[in-house]
């Protein structure tokens, strides 16, 4: 196997040594803290985060003392990928028990499992092959200590936000009056591959889907689907059922860009209105509403401050301007948060929702206040922000006004 | 909610009836069979093929009598969607267990689940709503269903190779010289995306991932990855770890497109060779054994015929023209198929690889003979194929030679 030489700069650098060890040294904690003697992590995202790698691997972390990365496919790469000290290839999911056996001196008596993504068949196959461990989740745990970004995690996501600002800066010259949904977002999507958007969107929930995002315009902003967002789309058929149909693009009509950038693994959500021509006032007037509840959270927010208040400032800006029953999606289709965190996955904690505990310094969580305008379409707004004992950083820099063309 | 009047001509058609009772009928055999009182579909591919909506269900199919859709989010939705004649809302997964016991007498002892993909936290979840009910795995007998398509979905599945024609078609305006294969694979995705690509394809394994496919060129071809595929590609970092790199397209080199159409939730995998000038000679005849191949399957091939015969078939030809240790993949890291099942999903039966059983009129897969040449990159070839009684109906139109430009 040769490694191309013009391989990615970035991703050749890879997740630093001492990023691993501060992750890993955080889930050991963990695991010391409910009894479990170990834990197994087979899941892309957590892979990546714990190893720096999605080589198909079993990442085995003891409660205490050095982990080890045991790599079906393919070794060489995740040994090159992956900043971990041991990386040791693995023929088979058969061979497992015996090398960590070998490795560790005893197989674990509990082990922590992903039991929020695993399918049951593949922990009946584990169950199988260490016939004498128990195997706890850790899933609900990894996802807590996920949501807390390192400086390194910032930069990785304010980097895809610029990647998002980029993209965002090369609307004017894609979008023509009459152009398919489809059609405008796959020129978008074009500029934001040349721009090195990595393209696939990990969620972690099941059955969770998405394809860069939703590009929608006019009434097909208040067609709403299966996924727990306010607006959906149509899509180009049920099988898709959300994100871009074939309905043309008009004048004076509101088209909203709701688009996730990825690079690195790390994402940004970001949402800008467009117009070709003025959007109609009563669009305007729930605009300004969608500005200041941006506003509202920005100022109360900080490190310690409930999620579930964030969302009550927000819920309480639309309803005293009118928009109660259009505020995130519309009558019985509205969902009851107004953000969500992103990291290496889109649906991370914290939810700014009901019942939701304090904020956390190196939360990172895009604020996304959107309101159906029935008859017109919608209207919404979405930055990122990284929560600092202070307040929001935010890390797209597009303009937030509507971009009227 | 409004529907778009403009909205997709294919999706508003939808899945016939006919196609849904025939599919469940099907299921409620296997249940029957297997002692299941019922079985409870709720993974997405699963849901599109036997209600036709992927809006958040649950389906309920009772071993002898009428099923019912029990729909979450959004109901008025799966309602249109759906070609079922009974669809209900449900207000939450909480109430579901006594949805079903109003509408069917009673609970299930014995239900089926799609334990294959199932989160452990889901299944456990479904236990505690129904205590006194014991669930299965039906998983793997809804995937050997799912492998033998109607003649309905075989023209589904055209349709999509079609659009791959289309795609191709439009290659020569696209492609220039010292382009990044991220830029090329954008502009190749953007005119997908125009034709009416739906953008996500849906894989049924834990942790397998894919976006549109893998276009490489020269040495990008020769890096495997995760994925059990013969070529892989760098990919733009570590975090995506396949598919298009940074690396710039030159000429004389070869350039494969390993792409993924999808339409109306139905795929086809196809590969063509491109190359600016003309490919190195050792390309050339590494080639020719890869049509060879392709010929040699296609005589060999109808229903009654052992996948495991195909797969020997390939692999003699290719070890016969001296390319035993290249052929799908180089060295250790070859895969040990020639093709896979293709349909609602990108991973589906029959599998061309050892130990696999008779071909089925109806099967559809990809057969994708393809060989690594060191120093060079790759040369392949991807045809979706629908089995017959008396062989083989190819799927793609698009000429096989290696497109010169």
């Amino acid at each position: 196997m040769k490694q191309a030489a013009e391989g990615p700069p970035t991703g050749a650098q890879g997740t630093p040594a001492e990023e691993l060890e501060a992750r890993i040294g955080a889930l050991q904690q963990v695991l010391a803290g409910s009894g479990l003697d170990a834990a197994l992590i087979m899941q892309n995202a957590d892979l990546f985060y714990f190893a720096g790698t999605v080589q198909q691997s079993f990442l085995y972390v003891p409660a205490a003392g050095a982990p080890t990365l045991f790599a079906r496919r393919v070794p060489e790469r995740a040994r090159r990928e992956s900043a971990l000290p041991d990386v040791r290839p693995l023929s088979s999911q058969r061979a497992l028990a015996r090398a960590v056996a070998e490795q560790y001196g005893a197989l674990p008596r509990r082990c922590g499992l992903e039991l929020d993504v695993l399918p049951v068949l593949q922990l009946r196959k584990l169950e199988d092959l260490f016939p004498g461990t128990s195997f706890d989740d850790v899933g609900g745990e990894i996802v807590r200590l996920r949501a807390v970004k390192s400086p390194y995690e910032v930069e990785r996501i304010r980097a895809a936000a610029r990647l998002f600002d980029a993209v965002f800066a090369a609307v004017p010259g894609l979008l023509r009056e009459g152009m398919p949904e489809h059609e405008f977002a796959g020129l978008v999507e074009a500029e934001a591959r040349r721009l090195g958007h990595e393209g696939y969107i990990r969620m972690r929930r099941f059955n969770q889907e998405m394809f860069y995002g939703h590009l929608l315009g006019g009434s097909s902003l208040e067609v709403p689907t299966f996924l727990d967002t306010p607006m959906g789309g149509q899509g180009l058929s049920a099988a898709a059922a959300q994100g871009p149909s074939r309905r043309r693009i008009g004048r004076d009509e509101p088209v909203m860009l709701d688009f996730v950038a990825v690079l690195e693994g790390y994402m940004a959500d970001s949402t800008r209105m467009l117009c070709l021509g003025r959007l109609p006032e009563r669009a305007r007037r729930a605009y300004r509403t969608v500005l200041a509840i941006d506003t509202a959270v920005r100022a109360a927010a900080r490190a310690g401050v409930e999620a579930a208040k964030l969302y009550e400032i927000a819920r309480d800006v639309a309803e005293g301007d009118g928009y109660g029953d259009s505020f995130m999606g519309h009558g019985p289709t509205r969902v009851s948060f107004v953000g969500h965190g992103v990291g290496l996955e889109l649906d991370e904690l914290p939810v700014l929702a009901p019942r939701q505990g304090p904020l956390q310094a190196g939360n990172v969580f895009a604020l996304e206040p959107k309101i159906v305008v029935p008859g017109i379409g919608a209207v919404g707004l979405e930055n990122t922000y990284a929560v600092t004992a202070d307040g929001l950083d935010r890390m797209q820099e597009a303009p937030l006004d509507v971009l009227e063309l």
